[in-house]
C-alpha cells in the first residue's frame, strides 16, 4: 500500500491515467448531497467524465439511492435542515452497504455550526476531505496546510487540500499536486465538481490518496488545456468540460506535475 | 384527429414545422416543478424555443402560477414534500383552469415511493408521461417498450420512450423518431429540458401525441446541428440552445426523421 | 451628493469605470439569497465582476454569513418558507451591521401574497430594490414607470427599472441606461445577476443611485459586446461573462448610454 516518495510521482499520474480509462468503462455511480449552486456544474463534470450523477435529497428516498450508487459526495455548501437530514441517512446507508464518501466542508470557516457538524462527519468515517486553507483552519482547531498530515494520521481521512499546489496526505504519506490554473477560482462549483470527481475515483480506487490525487491531476490538467483555449471565466467553465471529457492517459502522463 | 402512419410521418414534422414558429409568436407559458439540477437548463431551454418559464414551488403561490401559465410540467427529479405538497396543488390548478401538464417521473426505478407517486399522477390526468426504458418498466410493473402503447391506451396518457428512437404513443396511434445525438445523454437536465418544451408545445397543440413529437423533433435536430459544433459536452450544452433558438420550419422539414 | 443632469450622465459612467476597477481589487463579499433557477448563474456572474458571492439560507447561518458580507441582495424568485425566514434573519444582520441590500421583486406581479411581503421589505430599508415594469405595478398600487420618482421619494429606496433603458431614481435625481441588447432577455437570471451586480457595487460605492448606476451600465456594455460573439442565447450566455470579466474603464466610458 505504502509508497516512497519517488514511488509516488509515478504512481499518481498512472492513477490518473488508468482511472480517466475506467470511469468511462464502467460509469460510477455517484449520489451527490450537494448544494443547489453546485448541483448542475457537479452533475456535468460527472458525466463529462463517465461518471453517473443522482442528486436525491428526501430522507426517504436517499438511503435507496446510496445503496445503488458507488460512491457518495456530502457538500456542506448551503446546507439546510434538509440537507442533515439526508446526511445522516445517507452516511448510514454507505456505511450499511460499504460505499466510500466524500467530504467537502465548504465556508465551515464562516460557520462554526457547520464546523461542528463537519468534525462529526469525519468521525462517522468520511474517507477523504476536500477543502481549502481556511476550511482545514476552521475545522481542524487553527490547523495548518503543514498540520494536515497530523490530521489525517490522527482522524484516519485523507486529506486533500487546495491551493497553487494541492497537498494530499494520509498522514503517511503526502502528494503535492501543481497542475491547474487561476481561472478555476473564478467559477463557482469549480471545487465541489473536483470533490465529486475525487468520489468517482473513489468509486474504483481503494487506496483513498491515489484516487485523490488522480482525480485532482485530471480536473488541474483539464483546466490547463482549457485555460488555453477560453477568453474569461465564462468560456472557461465549458472549455474544462470538453477537456475533462476527451482527457487521455497520455496526455496525463505527459502533463501531470506531481512532487511528494 | 386520428391519422394512419403515412400520415403520421408526414404530419410529426409540419406540426414540428408549426409549432416551432408558433412558440416564437405566442410565447408560452409553462410552470415547471422541476428538479433543482435542472431548473436553470430547462428555463433556458425554454426561453430559447420561445417559451415563457416560471418555477415557483411554494404551495402557497403555485395555484396562482398554474392559473396565468398555459401548460404545467412536472419533473419527479430530487422529489422532496415540498415539491410533493406543490404538485397536489398545482394540479388542482391546472385541472381547473384546463391547463394540460406532462409527467416526467425521472429516476422512479430508483424509488418505490417515487413510481407509487408517479403512478397516482398518470390517474389524475397527465397528458404526457416522458420517460425512459428503465423508468417505464419501473411505472408499468415489469413493461417493455413494446408494451407502451397498451399502457397508453389502459390509462388515456400519451407515453413518449426515450431511446436511440424516441417512441411515441397515445394506445391507438404509434411514432418513432430517429432525431438525436449521443452527446444528448452527456449534459445533466437534457431529457427534463425536453420535457419541458413538450409541455410548451401542448400549450399550443391539443393533439398531445403531435405536440409531443414536434417537441422531440425539434429537440433532435437542434441536437444534431449542435453536435456538428461541438467539440464535448461542454460547448454542446450551450450549441443545442443556440441551435433550437435558430431552428426554422424548412430545417425541420429537411432534417425530421419519423416513423410509424 | 446631488447632481445636475449634466452632472449625472458624466458621472455615473465614471463611476462604473471606476467601480468595476475597484470590485476586481476588494473584491467584496455579496451574500445572495436568491432562487435556485438563478443562483449559479448570479454566483458566476459576481466572480467575474470580482466579487465573492456566498447563497447559504439556513436561518441558524444566514446572520453569521451577513454579518461576514459586505452586501446582501434579496431575490423573490422561487420563494418558499425558508427564504422567508432567511430574509427576516438575513435584514436584521444587516441592519445591526449595517451592510446595504437590494431587493429583486421577481414575479411579485403573479402573486399578491409576494407582493405584500415586498412591500414590507422595501420598508424595511432596502437601498435599491430593481424590477421590470410589471412588477413596479403590482409593487407599488398601479404605479406606471413614470410613477418611478415619486415611489422613491415617497419610500426612499433607489428604483430601477428594467426596460429598453433603464431607469434609475432616487426620487431626486434620475438616469436613464441605455445599454443593453434583446439577448439578454433570453437568458435566465440576466436579471437576478444584474441585481446581484448592483449589490456588489452598493458594497463599495454608499451613493444608491451611482451603484445601481455602475453596475447597470456594466451589464449592458458587457451585453453588447457579448451580442457581438453569440449565435445565440447559449452562447451569448458565456460570452456575456467572459466580457463582464474583461471590461475595463476605457471601454465602459467609451461605451455607456447615460441620460439624465
Amino acid at each position: 500500500m505504502h509508497h516512497a516518495g519517488g514511488d509516488l510521482t509515478d504512481a499518481a499520474p498512472r492513477a490518473a491515467a488508468r482511472l480517466v480509462g475506467e470511469l468511462h468503462a464502467r460509469g460510477p455511480r455517484v449520489h451527490c448531497i450537494t448544494n443547489t449552486v453546485a448541483q448542475a456544474y457537479t452533475a456535468n463534470m460527472l458525466l463529462a467524465a463517465g461518471g453517473v450523477p443522482s442528486m436525491t435529497l428526501s430522507a426517504e428516498e436517499i438511503g435507496g439511492f446510496v445503496a445503488r450508487a458507488d460512491a457518495l459526495l456530502v457538500n456542506l455548501g448551503t446546507f439546510d435542515a434538509e440537507r442533515r437530514a439526508a446526511t445522516g441517512v445517507a452516511i448510514a446507508a454507505a456505511h450499511e452497504h460499504r460505499r466510500p464518501w466524500v467530504l467537502d466542508p465548504v465556508f465551515v470557516d464562516r460557520s462554526a455550526s457547520r464546523a461542528a457538524f463537519a468534525r462529526d462527519l469525519v468521525r462517522r468515517g468520511a474517507r477523504v476531505v476536500r477543502l481549502n486553507h481556511a476550511e482545514l483552519t476552521a475545522l481542524a482547531d487553527g490547523a495548518t496546510r503543514e498540520d494536515a498530515m497530523a490530521y489525517a494520521r490522527a482522524t484516519g481521512v485523507v486529506v486533500a487540500v487546495s491551493g497553487t499546489a494541492d497537498l494530499i496526505t494520509d498522514g503517511m504519506r503526502t502528494i503535492a499536486i501543481g497542475n491547474g490554473h487561476p481561472l478555476m477560482a473564478r467559477v463557482t462549483a469549480m471545487g465541489c465538481a473536483g470533490s465529486a470527481l475525487v468520489a468517482a475515483c473513489l468509486a474504483l480506487e481503494p487506496d483513498a490518496l491515489m484516487a485523490s490525487a488522480a482525480a485532482l491531476i485530471a480536473l488541474g490538467v483539464a483546466g490547463e488545456i482549457a485555460a488555453e483555449k477560453s477568453a474569461g471565466p465564462g468560456s472557461f467553465a465549458f472549455h474544462i468540460i470538453d477537456a475533462l471529457a476527451a482527457l487521455d492517459a497520455p496526455t496525463l502522463m505527459a502533463r501531470a506535475k506531481v512532487s511528494a
